[in-house]
């Protein structure tokens, strides 16, 4: 009897763990269509996660790239593209060099134009030799993938889960002029939420409300001319006529590199989920080499300066200017530049190939951040409390930078027009003026008190959408009106016909009744004028 | 050597253990005025779990009254009101038996704004009781709270936030009407998102849509009718205009007992915070006396019937029709009912003066819930996806039918005009056609699958506001702003101005040009008419 319980129990703790193991290993099919570039960098980590989560993860990327590169936590696969390292390299080249070149307005729109359309233009050859690779969308097919997790900067991956017919998670910061609000029909006024390269802040003016109200009637004209090409490759994939905005509206959850300690308040639609600052991992220590440097730096401590990994070369001038600039503090300046030395380099400051950002920013003798404004590096200045210099370059980081100093957390510079003594200026301002420190501590205190760390969150809702299919349920009804029931003014013209008719027929009525009455009036009169007579 | 090791060792470990006890002390001090009824049960588990969070709270509650009894958890403050705790009873008696009085459209609206007014009534002389006490008022002040929690419902909490200068989180379901979303400046499009009392869901017909316009035309009045002497009584105790939409704002945080598996998706603002589905305790095990009537249900499970603490009678002949109803089901039926027994109350059914909601419905025995279709019945159906027979009384309640009916997992009967055959059927339908229980499954997972439980969130947020002071970050421009500017209607009319004049001026000019022309053609003609004669 105690032998058969004895048995009978080992079976069962044999069943439990056969159990175990196979609710384990039951994750599921993700597939991947990353973005190049920084986009990727805290797109990773979410991937790393989820695959450690048990979830079998294909990321789809092409053969020549800058960041996506293989590993453990997922099967990457590749697929060949028209271009070489070599080319990619120019090309970025390229990129950098004309972002310092001085133009006037109005052609300064011209040239961001330009910077837009040269990246996308540049990523569009990616899309196209994916969306013809028949070996490999054969693969994407028969894979039966439960979901697809994209970057949807450029649509490939969006058009790629119309294509497989799978729920889709979308992950980055936004488009140009905050198109995702437009596309997911979160309303926009235009009286407080500022549009894109305006550099407004919430609270405008008169006459900027009135810019503001003109430069919002060319975000669908931007939107069209930045996407036009994908819109029709997305048609001859799909063998019909494509509407981009109405492929992007199936994207189940929206995961925005957003907080409101950045952005400015304003409405969102349910399936918006905020993870700003999921990039900011926590601290780790300084190798030896850099160790030295910051311990050496004594009381004034340092100020780490990066333009970000597009930037590889600045004009020689240029740098000399910031140079000179650099050279007139008592900190050590560790400044990631991968250009020719300026001759008049100072001595406090260091050039370095590359810099651990995040880890260096966190170190309590840091005392100034200089960064050109894009998302990830300011998010990481929040995250760890460091005043900020900002020198916006392209896209959406001269509207970053307003943010950051409408905040009082730093003081913007034009890297174009800005002087050695300007730089000295900022840093001295940012360094040694507490309200820059106080204001960016509690920018920092504000955004780490969060009901759950957003790599955690991002994870749930991917998670989320490959468990129940997508999530149908957040989805507002708005999207199967078109724009005239949207805005009721086929009700509001019916309403006014009503009343109009209503109008007419009492006006009519009582036209009738007037003349009946003054008729009869005229006939009686007419009457007694004859009796009279 | 080792001996004083041991003894650094000891003193390192006592300083750590009184800086966590300095820690686990230090709390902040919260103020609670809460709302009285099922509003409570609800807004309890947060203050619970704020105490044992080691914060100190007070809450302020009238001496008579349902629910806002004493506990270890706070510090309970009262104050006398001008009536009896059988004044109270005998109210609530008399506003039960009003919900059964048979009117027809469109006395029914009238009869809903009686059923409204009668409980607002009711609790403004709490509010103008507590105001007026001197006493209690001075207390407050003095105490200093770091936040204050309230049900804004009734606005007696949102009045003394501001007399008392200190941030505010607000916690319920919503206003008759959502009006937090006016308040709050969430834009409201009447296209998609349905107004109270319409029973429409978010895909309306054309003529829906006319009838939602109609009824949002309303809101603001309602809003005015509703609060008008709270207002006044605001205006009286802080000595100055009050204008009680513009107090409302000041709230921090808005914790809103929503989901969107139960409320259609729509436009939100970052300072709203959900937390539908909180007041889902976790299942605890039934009492010997209701574990013996489920387990005696046999194969046909059990049914769960609840009307609400608030009705406490019916009309006999109600009674007996429902009676009869139930009897026809082969499911043993436990009703919670403390009026008096109808006499042909069938073997199946088993009256109860009250039952564990929320336990028996977890029971997998129970095969559905009849309830008023209160939003937190609705919500313990779906946590234990229970398909639901919803008998809407009055409120929000017919609404939040329309919602669990839209979603195929309810059926909703007329509680004035229903027969037992009417029970029946609905009752057959929710327990035998598969669809039922196939829906509310599947909105009980979407539900369930969380990155956070809802208490903790709401936790999470009061401490937040006490900590930070508020969240002023999450306050959109928007409440800067007037009707016109918010429109933008002054810019859209400058830019007219502007375009005419500039047509005007162009008008002119051409004008002044034609003339110019033709006054010389004519000239010119004249002289060589003269000039032929």
């Amino acid at each position: 009897m105690g032998s058969s319980f004895l048995q009978a129990n080992s079976l069962a703790l044999w069943l439990f763990s056969l159990f175990a193991l196979f609710t384990f290993t039951e994750g599921e099919k993700l597939l991947v269509i990353p973005q190049d570039g920084s986009h990727w960098l805290s797109m990773r980590a979410v991937v790393q996660k989820l695959s450690e989560k048990g979830h079998e993860i294909v990321v789809v990327a092409p053969e020549v790239n800058l960041l996506l590169k293989g590993e453990k936590y997922y099967k990457r696969k590749t697929y060949p593209v028209s271009y070489t390292q070599a080319d990619l390299d120019i090309g970025f080249q390229k990129f950098s060099r004309n972002l310092f070149k001085k133009v006037s307005f109005p052609l300064t729109i011209f040239q961001e134009y330009w910077n837009n359309m040269y990246i996308i233009n540049l990523f569009f050859e990616n899309c196209e030799s994916l969306l013809k690779n028949r070996e490999i969308i054969k693969y994407l097919e028969e894979a039966h993938f439960d979901a697809l997790f994209t970057d949807p900067a450029l649509p490939c991956g969006v058009i790629l889960a119309e294509y497989l017919f799978i729920p889709s998670v979308y992950f980055f910061r936004g488009f140009p002029c905050s198109l995702e609000h437009a596309i997911c029909k979160s309303p926009n006024p235009v009286s407080y939420i500022p549009r894109c390269y305006t550099v407004h802040t919430d609270r405008m003016s008169f006459v900027q409300r009135a810019i503001n109200l003109f430069a919002n009637s060319f975000e669908t004209t931007l939107f069209k001319t930045l996407y036009n090409k994908y819109q029709d490759i997305a048609s001859e994939f799909l063998q019909r006529d494509v509407h981009l905005p109405t492929l992007y509206r199936n994207g189940s959850i929206w995961l925005l590199r957003y907080d409101f300690v950045f952005e400015y308040p304003r409405p969102i639609m349910p399936n918006m989920v905020f993870i700003g600052g999921i990039n900011c991992e926590e601290a780790k220590s300084l190798t030896p080499e850099f160790e030295a440097i910051v311990n050496n730096s004594g009381e004034h401590g340092i100020v780490v300066f990066s333009l970000g990994s597009m930037v590889s070369e600045i004009p020689m001038k240029k740098a000399m200017e910031i140079a000179e600039g650099l050279g007139t503090i008592p900190q050590t300046v560790l400044w990631r530049y991968t250009g020719e030395v300026p001759p008049n380099l100072a001595k406090n400051t260091k050039l370095v190939k590359w810099l651990p950002q995040n880890d260096l920013l966190a170190h309590p003798k840091t005392r100034a951040f200089i960064t050109h404004a894009g998302s990830h590096g300011i998010y990481e200045g929040i995250c760890n409390a460091v005043p900020m210099v900002l020198m916006p370059l392209f896209g959406d980081q001269m509207d970053n930078a307003k943010r950051v100093e409408s905040r009082g957390a730093g003081v913007i510079l034009n890297i174009i027009e800005m002087t050695a003594k300007d730089i000295s200026n900022a840093l001295q301002a940012v360094i040694y003026d507490k309200k820059y420190k106080e204001n960016i501590q509690r920018l920092s205190e504000l955004h780490l008190d969060r009901p759950i760390h957003p790599l955690d969150l991002a994870v749930h809702w991917v998670e989320f959408v490959m468990k129940h299919k997508g999530a149908a349920h957040l989805r507002p009804a708005a999207h199967d009106l078109n724009w005239v029931q949207y805005h009721s003014i086929d009700v509001i013209a019916f309403l006014l016909a009503v009343v109009l008719l209503a109008l007419i027929i009492s006006l009519k009525c009582c036209l009738f009744c007037c003349r009946k009455c003054c008729g009869k009036g005229g006939r009686v009169s007419k009457k007694s004028k004859s009796k009279s007579q």
